[in-house]
């Protein structure tokens, strides 16, 4: 069998899922609603799956829904995008990001990234024969290291995947961080694959920018959004990318033999979703940065140093203040088995040596779920 | 970008597909239904879209999803299958085939195929790293060459991937064939990747024998099958990979990073469909085996030539009885454009040096539109 994807194992939100089920634990581990979204959106959905269609749609992607895709890249970016050549519907966003790296690297190709980072990166790079510059940022403060960016360029930088807001550091990369990479994209002629899919998951006021929309980008970047996590539903792995058409006839060239196409009657549904109202997206956010809110508050009365999160699903916090020194494995190993909590490790997200201390919790919980987390926390700690 | 994949362009069904609408043809290239599915089936997809699950299910699938798929295997082929751990769901039988080709191939190692071949599995085996050693199959008899298959394996063999029943073809590989390819599979140690999305589309009281449920081959086949293609639904994208657990485990790390999960809704609904009496299945087959005649009827009249189909969407026709000798992208042209009707030129199907004067017509559309097609065709030839 293949030993670059064996190497891997079994995803970490699979194992921890897996662990928190037989513990009776609460998950806060992998990142996922555990209420339905929007109602209007579902009952849409439902008619089409019984009503149709439920036929290959085409293979870049429902007219309406890649139409809706520019709409929505207008509406809260000022992007111009074509919908015939511009953007590709992908099986989730994940499916996207493997479009991108199957359809985009060369063997031998460098991909630089950044860490933290996502689980399906690193193997997929690997598995489509990029080599991979990893820039480390680390906690508390998730700095971006300019200089340790600059050197992993070269002349053989074909690809940058950038996560922001980033799980699950919870950090939006600001403006003067994203000129920063852009001026290296464009001086050594590289592309970026940018995984959005927290873009309406951004709290506090800041504001998600879109690498592409920065001068000199709309050529080289393709930036991924997903209905999933923008319409609480992460299950229907309905994936949007957006870019050059160039680069998103590469993505297709994966794409279609791949999955070929994503089911036709969510994609109708996520259409109209994407067409909803600013109150739909304000109020995703606002909710969402209540209950990051309430977990924060709860981690912190059980002694958790609690990082600052501006988006995504997660939070950080520092164990070392309830007095343990254990790697992060361990910790979370202990959180499961005494107080019945799944939480991710930070070294989940860094290939080697990672920073000890930190474990990652999801917040995307009802209120409910999110204080008997707390309060089994309280107990043990 | 990657020239592997870049090099294949876009697959001939989607060019075929939108040539059609160009021309306002009837569409008799790409295979999928004009007809809904079991309107049990939808009702039960459509519930569970309305009500949930809609969150990430098992990255494997749901558990009876794959109970379902176990105990269908038990059912139709009398075979064994553990649901735990010889079971993947994927977003699609395209998805399961990527899996096996990214998950199972090291760089090198070489791939046996046959042809005709469906268009995914080459770019797919090359973007992994595989070398494809083919063996070809020709109209009209479709007779599978021993001494060439023989001659393709050696130590270097780490898979074969068969289609059967065999899109274009309609042929469905018989016991002595099966156990031919089995012996060499033993011999070389070597595993197969078997594509059986036809396997209730079988016809004239013929048997689908998956090469799985030959002697020795419980350890080394992994079987694919399609609910798209099972309960006319092509767009709903879940397939499932059935076989031993060490092979299973490799297509799942890479399923784990191509698309993680398919929608839980579809699957629901798919896992009762399995359930179905057989009156069902033998329903679809005698419904598609009616429309097949229609078809040859037609096109027999019509001045074609037409191959016997015992299994598939599709049947094959000979042109030159017509008096053309042009090729058959020449004739696909030609047949669009001037009689309003569109066919997959049977040369998609191989790499080189394709047999000529041969087209694939898909038979799988309502009456109406099957005798709309023929007509057409009466008129211009
Ligand atoms: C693909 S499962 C994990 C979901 C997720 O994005 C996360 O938990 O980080
Ligand atoms: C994946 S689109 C083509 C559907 C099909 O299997 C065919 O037409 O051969």
């Amino acid at each position: 069998v293949n030993r670059t994807l064996s190497r891997y194992g079994t995803t970490v939100f699979t194992v921890m899922s897996a662990l928190a089920v037989r513990h009776g634990a609460v998950n806060l581990g992998q990142g996922f609603p555990d209420e339905e979204g929007p109602e209007a959106i579902r009952r849409l959905a439902a008619d089409a799956v019984y009503e149709g269609p439920n036929q290959y749609p085409p293979m870049r992607g429902l007219a309406e829904l890649r139409e809706a895709v520019a709409t929505h890249n207008r509406r809260f970016y000022g992007l111009d995008i074509n919908p015939e050549t511009e953007v590709l519907v992908t099986s989730g966003a994940t499916e996207a990001l493997a479009c991108g790296m199957l359809g985009l690297i060369e063997p031998g190709d460098e991909v630089v990234l950044f860490e933290p980072l996502y689980d399906s990166y690193l193997p997929m790079i690997e598995r489509g024969g990029g080599i991979a510059r990893i820039v480390r940022l680390e906690p508390p403060d998730w700095r971006l290291p300019e200089a340790a960016l600059a050197a992993v360029f070269s002349r053989r930088t074909k690809l940058l995947v950038l996560n922001s807001p980033l799980n699950p550091a919870g950090k939006v990369f600001g403006h003067e961080e994203l000129a920063s990479i852009a001026r290296l994209l464009l001086a050594y002629d590289a592309f970026a694959l940018c995984d959005e899919v927290y873009e309406h998951l951004v709290f506090d006021g800041a504001s998600h920018v879109p690498l592409l929309s920065l001068p000199g980008m709309r050529e080289r970047c393709v930036r991924i959004g997903s209905a999933g996590k923008t319409f609480s539903a992460t299950g229907w792995k309905v994936g949007y990318a957006s870019g050059p058409a160039p680069l998103i006839d590469a993505l297709a060239r994966a794409h279609q033999f791949l999955t070929f196409t994503t089911p036709p009657n969510l994609q109708r549904a996520v259409a109209a979703g994407l067409c909803q109202n600013d109150g739909y997206f304000g109020g995703l956010a606002a909710q969402q940065q209540a209950k990051r809110d309430r977990l924060a508050a709860g981690l912190a009365a059980a002694g958790f140093g609690v990082l600052p999160s501006t988006g995504t699903y997660f939070l950080v916090a520092d164990y070392r203040r309830l007095g343990f020194d254990e790697t992060d494995a361990a910790f979370c190993q202990r959180l499961i088995e005494e107080a019945g909590v799944a939480a991710i490790p930070l070294s989940a997200f860094y290939r080697e040596a990672p920073p000890v201390g930190f474990v990652r919790f999801c917040f995307c919980k009802r209120d409910a779920v999110l204080d008997e987390a707390v309060a089994r926390l309280h107990r043990r700690f």
